[in-house]
């Protein structure tokens, strides 16, 4: 096993205060590493990373058509997002649709990460439901897939036909067995793999347009969705939406918990998967803002990249205090 | 330079997730090192963690005499806050009591970590100020010095006579010269030091009593403010907090920022410094309690012990979904 490298260092004044190591991939369409930092190995977690995944079912089961599910429903799918009014109006609104109501959501109620919708919830004496948890998108793609099998309530169970059918299509487009599963923050199984299996999963949606078959063409309508609305996958000032956002649609990105990243670069058919193994997501949005602008798709001069991979650290003044910045060596 | 060890785990099911490294010394009332993890003469910041060598000049110089402060207005002083109301109704009646108002301090408006605190403002459609800044105690202890040293308002600045008092004591205590200080998240300076020389101070704190003259008295004084108000060094539901609760007042502790956090063990005459080098407060908090219990001073079962380092790790749902351990091999 190869150590983790030093991916990004916190710098107060003229001091290292902290660093941040991980793991990372970058695999071709035919599966094979392009380049790798740290043990390509190594097996992960990929948590809300593999949401894109995790939809594949919807789509391909031809649940998304038959509910006439547009591509802002397949973005919300795939979607760590931030519960403003943008996100939880269209989630009501398609659990509506379904006929479908929070009540059967399986997620767990999440104050919101939009400030603006947290206070308005505070001004008006209202608690956090389910729909406010950064998972309702891809839950109530889960619930449409579930009635759309006729299958029963409890779609996070990991023998539910739901979860079995995203297992299957995990282990396929990562290209091999998963070792294991975990319950996620939102209860639903997340499944293990090798970082290597998750950034060839990653290439697998960079070229699905070469690829044939029900669940190639899932894959890209996903991959577009998510770079349709950058918006609506995570939220404004979020990492996800402002990087997709800077490179024009050209990649699309996801983060997921505990300092895990992923890229898909259709262009190049090349994914890439990152882990910091601390779990620090700053650590990790430095490190995927690096790797792209290696990559030559990201401008490292504009404001969405300036603000994590030479982020001043300011302080309750605004004063700068430091900044956080790619590792010496690093890409 | 010795690597940082592994000192904290972060297990989801089956799955090693997240890893936490870090330095450690203990260091005896010699200036010693009785036991060291990693690198014990790397340089740190120890941001909060100084808060009680910061507060020696306000009760050396005469000034807390001077003003009549009692050991809850010490125990404010070391305090990184939660914005209780305990903690911001104290630091308004100090404030008041010296003459001094909010627009006095330097620290900068913070949002309460105190929910309470934080959804009445919000509710009242009220901004946080400074008081509610998690620093304001060390502030007000700050403005009391300064008021009573007749020094200008500035009183963050590095070369003001209170910064310069405190760096003046910081390096004494220390038992080393500091390499240069950085802002802080509060403005005020903080002093870099090698985390053995931050260890030795927390041995003179705990040594005191063997000590003569008033620097000595001034750290006694404060070292036993700190265990008599845990609540106000920190907050409920905080590691500081809770954890000199569960010892009973036999040692002080207290957290800084990036994961940096100190012990003062009077019976023993010991002192720890402690840095995870993610700046992961998590892995922190565990690290600090694994060392504790390995001394035989925080009982391993304890809740407030089990919360650190066996803290089980609960979704949204309430599931367990996995554990904060120390890390194998260590302690």
């Amino acid at each position: 096993m190869t150590n983790p490298v030093p991916m990004a260092e916190v710098w107060r004044g003229d001091f290292l205060e902290s660093v941040h190591h991980g793991h990372a991939v970058i695999c071709d369409d035919s599966g094979q590493i392009v380049e790798a930092w740290g043990d390509p190995e190594i097996v992960v977690l990929p948590r809300s990373s593999s949401k894109m995944i995790q939809a594949l079912p919807l789509v391909e089961s031809g649940a998304a058509d038959a509910y006439r599910l547009w591509e802002e429903h397949l973005a919300l799918a795939c979607a760590s997002h931030n519960a403003a009014a943008i996100h939880t109006d269209r989630v009501q609104a398609w659990l509506d649709h379904i006929g479908r109501g929070e009540d059967d959501f399986r997620c767990g109620a999440q104050e919101p990460r939009d400030i603006e919708m947290r206070d308005a919830l505070i001004r008006a004496g209202q608690q956090p439901c389910q729909i406010h948890n950064n998972c309702s998108g891809k839950h109530t793609g889960f619930l449409t897939l579930t009635k759309h099998l006729g299958a029963g309530p409890d779609y996070v169970d990991f023998d539910h036909p739901v979860q079995q059918a995203c297992l299957e299509a995990f282990e396929d487009v990562c290209g091999e067995p998963s070792p294991g599963h975990v319950i996620d923050g939102c209860s639903a199984p997340n499944f293990a793999v090798s970082l290597h299996g998750m950034a060839r999963a990653m290439a697998y949606f960079a070229s699905a347009e070469d690829r044939s078959g029900v669940r190639a063409e899932a894959a890209a309508r996903l991959r577009k969705a998510m770079v349709a609305y950058p918006e609506l996958v995570a939220g404004e000032g979020r990492a996800c939406t402002e990087l997709m956002r800077a490179m024009g649609g050209r990649v699309a990105l996801k983060t997921g918990a505990e300092a895990f990243f992923i890229a898909i670069i259709p262009e190049r058919k090349l994914g890439v998967a990152l882990k910091v193994t601390d779990g620090s997501t700053r650590g990790a949005e430095c490190a995927i803002a690096a790797i792209l602008v290696k990559l030559g798709l990201l401008d490292p001069n504009h404001p969405a990249t300036l603000k994590r991979m030479n982020a001043p650290i300011r302080n309750w003044r605004a004063i700068d205090t430091g900044i956080i910045r790619p590792a010496a060596g690093f890409c």
